[in-house]
């Protein structure tokens, strides 16, 4: 018997920026070293960041992400901690080329002493919803097993554990003490309910300590949430790091003997309680997946500052919030852009939030911006409701220009959905928080958030009159969304059922809703496809958000069947 | 020996319009059985459209399809036409469902008597380029073969034909007389010389005529050129129909004799030549599929009529054209949006080029429109340059609010690589005519179409002017492109390597670039993603368009080695 101390290091890597996921993994190295751990693993793709996209099929990037991996396997060496193990993720060159193009594998390398020992490349390629792995990779070979200081170990990448055949089925066949499985497996609501069980049932069928590695951070369009863990063969959980914030936990984990071939590594000296965090409750994890979500692409891209319009509605306020949490209120600047429709309420709402949230606020009226327009070229209707909304549009970029802020556009999923937003107009912004947030789960978020204020004793950010109030564009008198949108509980339960499940018109109705209503939101969702198209990107929560994985599309009919 | 005439219809199906599709297909089958046709061929997935993305993972679409096809062959056989085959492409549910989804297959069915009598599902799935038939399909297994009038005749879906293992080797192994190949393969520029020697190489090893039909038309941000053709085992081309429009073409197909098992069909009792239509020019082809592209876009989604901005320049000057080709200039609204900056020569030249074309003319200047903005927001610089790109913007949506144009956004691939444009400005329309157009290119189909309008006796259309001019956005002072881009013969040289081809900056350094110039290039265009990402579809000519071609990350960070 033996006993080894592992690191998982839950980091958040950047794509492209090999050196920095380098020096990021060299600092957990270090750390986790010093208290005893002598196998670090990192993340899946650690080294170059994750998705790459079509990034896999540049020759130079497979090579600077391979000379990457051997540059951080000395320079571990050089700093002295070249007797541990470290398992890193990266791009590795395929030795043969799929047709059609890729040409890299996704790998993962194990470096000792220097150098890499082993190398191992994923073979289930998820190629759905998110994924498009079959574009980018080529599946490896084989399986990899070590004797990491007696802890005799397999490995495996991400979609590998998802599926019973190939590599699980092969591994399982093997007698293990332990299964490291390394990820970058994007966050989304029911991600825990899937997650733990099928840890749950694989650690049984390895009959083995199963160790999990997920990436953190966010990219683009998807958030991914940590959540490390380690379970032992009876499923029960040893270790869970905390979720949506890097962190390298500790724990040691018995093998049952060294062979001649092993790698030999010293055992810990001190005892060790590995961290179990507790789940989170659903509002919880979205609010700090929307959090992540926009810190990243804000400090990734080098925005100094975010701006965003304050309407005095709820999307508005809760993006501000939002942002506040993510980059800090100073860094945040709320613009208030009324019109003669704009209500007094909305604008003391408005003035209110950035009062309490402690942002920057100013108030840009419209009116100047928008007559010239109106009487040029004598618009009226919707041309002329839409004029306002590109007016704040304008403002918000001239902003941006002027001050180099990331513009926030304010939209939730149920809006994004159905198109009701003005192109050019409020879908202004680089990054969108509620894209992929249903209204109903909007206001949800905002009472959630409050409540969280006042049980630390802050004074509740949203006003309370933002969440009560019936929501509404404000673009003409007296207007409301519910003039031309059914009730938002009765939108959104159609929507969750047409989009998120991809249910017919038919079984939506058989669910009990009024079939005009399901078709004519139906109707709405296909005729907005350009509008989303040419959208902000915004965190992903769900199973089928807008953007990568929803994919149709915008020229499309439907027509009755041929009799 | 028999002779059996096949009609190889070339049509343009429209996605999800199972009902006009087939009856698109009716008519066909109609027109060319009254000329004798037995065998009536229609394109890949000539009842759905293509490509149908994720509808393919809709249950309700794949019966409707599977339906629309029942019903289709039923109607055929109603309307007289049973003893002929027909053969047409569709979404058929599949027996078993991928890991991550796929649950249909790309399918070829032949009807015959009101019957489905066969069918074929594809067995190689594109999953590259433009193409995500893995993510959306599950393949088929087996092959085809029929004895269609005493003509062995073998089937094959597009990308099977391309790879020479599985249905290829398989056929190739048979003894037959004719191989039927279906097909929605959209156009590049380079198209035709991988087409024509791959159609050579697999007659000759088929040892059989090869039928290859294609689709037609424009789908989003894909042309289909259709180039349907015949060639005879020695690689003689025997028909070749017209590219970009419909036709049905027929031929005579030669057959070794009838089997007991084989399909009747009556032969033909006239002689026929069939059509070999020329080869096009380069740019003529170029030309024709930005037409299609744009005529398809506007027509399927319903658009009276299209909108552009008439700047003077010549980007806007070849989309007028194009527009005005594409759906008669008495469709075509050009908007002239000058400002102090706009030169005489410019304003003239808008207004030549729509006199010339007949196109509608409108003036609107933009000062008044400007200036509150400028004054309220205190805006300079870049700021104030983009104002004046927004205000022309929101004149044209407001314009399209108003009368239901489509906008056309006049942006070059050029451009869209750096992004050299105003978000929300320039940028602004459903539809980029030129955004895989290099600029050198642009000018080059403008001297064409105007030297074609000379050969017809007709006015060039584009003010000289236009085309000879430094190029220019116009928006302060002397200001011209060259302020802070390279040459554009440069600048696409280096695009054409970098983005084109994947070269890396070394390579591009290399081929006799200076450094300097491609790391800035390469720093911009990796920079512009997130333009790029909201920015309108455009019709494909290369063989690396933005958009569905070429995914990369928005956040992406790139460093220097570590060392």
């Amino acid at each position: 018997m033996t006993r080894i101390r592992f690191a998982l290091a839950q980091l958040n890597p950047i794509v492209g920026d090999i050196t920095g996921n380098s020096l990021a993994i060299l600092a957990a190295v270090a750390d986790s070293y010093a208290r005893g751990a002598r196998v670090i693993v990192t993340p899946e793709m650690s080294i170059t960041g994750y998705p790459v996209d079509d990034l896999a099929s540049s020759i130079d990037f497979i090579r600077q992400s391979d000379a990457g991996v051997r540059s951080l396997a000395r320079r571990i060496a050089s700093d002295g901690f070249g007797d541990a193990v470290v398992i890193v993720g990266y791009l590795s060159e395929a030795a043969e080329t799929d047709f059609g193009g890729a040409r890299a594998h996704n790998s993962l390398a194990v470096l000792h002493n220097g150098h890499i020992v082993a190398t191992y490349a994923k073979r289930h390629l998820p190629n759905y919803s998110v994924f498009d792995e079959e574009r980018v990779f080529v599946p490896g070979t084989g399986t990899l097993v070590l004797d990491l200081g007696g802890v005799t170990t397999g490995f495996l990448i991400c979609e590998d554990l998802w599926r019973s055949d190939g590599p699980v089925a092969e591994l399982a066949a093997r007698d293990l003490d332990a299964v490291v499985v390394i990820n970058a497996s994007p966050f989304d609501t029911a991600k825990d309910e899937s997650r733990f069980p099928l840890l749950t049932t694989r650690a049984a069928e390895f009959d083995a300590t199963l160790v999990y590695v997920n990436a953190v951070g966010g990219q683009d369009d998807l958030v991914f949430d940590g959540d490390s863990s380690v379970l032992d063969s009876t499923g029960v959980t040893l270790l869970r790091a905390v979720r949506f914030e890097p962190a390298t936990v500790l724990i040691d984990i018995p093998g049952s003997g060294k062979s001649s071939k092993g790698i030999e590594l010293a055992e810990p000296t001190d005892v060790i309680t590995p961290t179990v965090q507790n789940d989170l409750p659903d509002l919880e994890a979205i609010w700090e997946a929307l959090v992540l979500g926009v810190r990243d692409y804000a400090t990734k891209n080098g925005f100094p500052s975010i701006v965003l319009g304050l309407s005095g509605g709820i999307d508005s306020a809760v993006c501000a919030v939002i942002a506040a949490d993510a980059v800090g209120a100073h860094r945040v600047f709320g613009v208030s852009m009324p019109s003669q429709y704009s209500s007094d309420g909305s604008k003391d709402d408005a003035r209110e939030l950035a009062n309490t949230l402690g942002c920057h606020f100013d108030v840009q009226p419209i009116a100047e911006l928008v007559t010239p327009f109106e009487t040029q070229l004598g618009l009226t209707g919707v041309a002329a409701e839409n004029i306002q909304a590109r007016a704040r549009g304008m403002i918000l970029m001239s902003l941006s220009n002027q001050h180099g802020h990331l513009v926030l556009t304010t939209g939730n999923k149920s809006e994004v959905a159905v198109g009701y937003s003005t192109m050019y107009g409020d879908t202004v912004g680089g990054f969108a928080p509620l894209k992929d947030v249903f209204k109903t789960v909007v206001w949800d978020l905002a009472r959630w958030r409050n409540t969280t204020a006042t049980t630390r004793g802050e004074k509740p950010p949203i006003p309370v009159n933002s969440i009560s109030k019936a929501p509404s564009a404000e673009l003409r008198p007296d207007q409301i969304d519910q003039d031309s949108l059914p009730p938002y509980d009765v939108l959104d339960a159609i929507l969750e059922q047409l989009v998120n499940h991809r249910h017919s018109i038919d079984a939506v109705v058989s669910a009990g809703h009024d079939r005009a209503t399901v078709e004519r939101i139906a109707a709405l969702v296909a005729g907005s496809e350009w509008k989303r198209r040419q959208g902000a990107i915004g965190p992903r929560i769900s199973r089928m958000a807008f953007g990568r994985e929803r994919r149709l599309p915008i020229t499309v009919r439907h027509s009755p069947e041929l009799s």
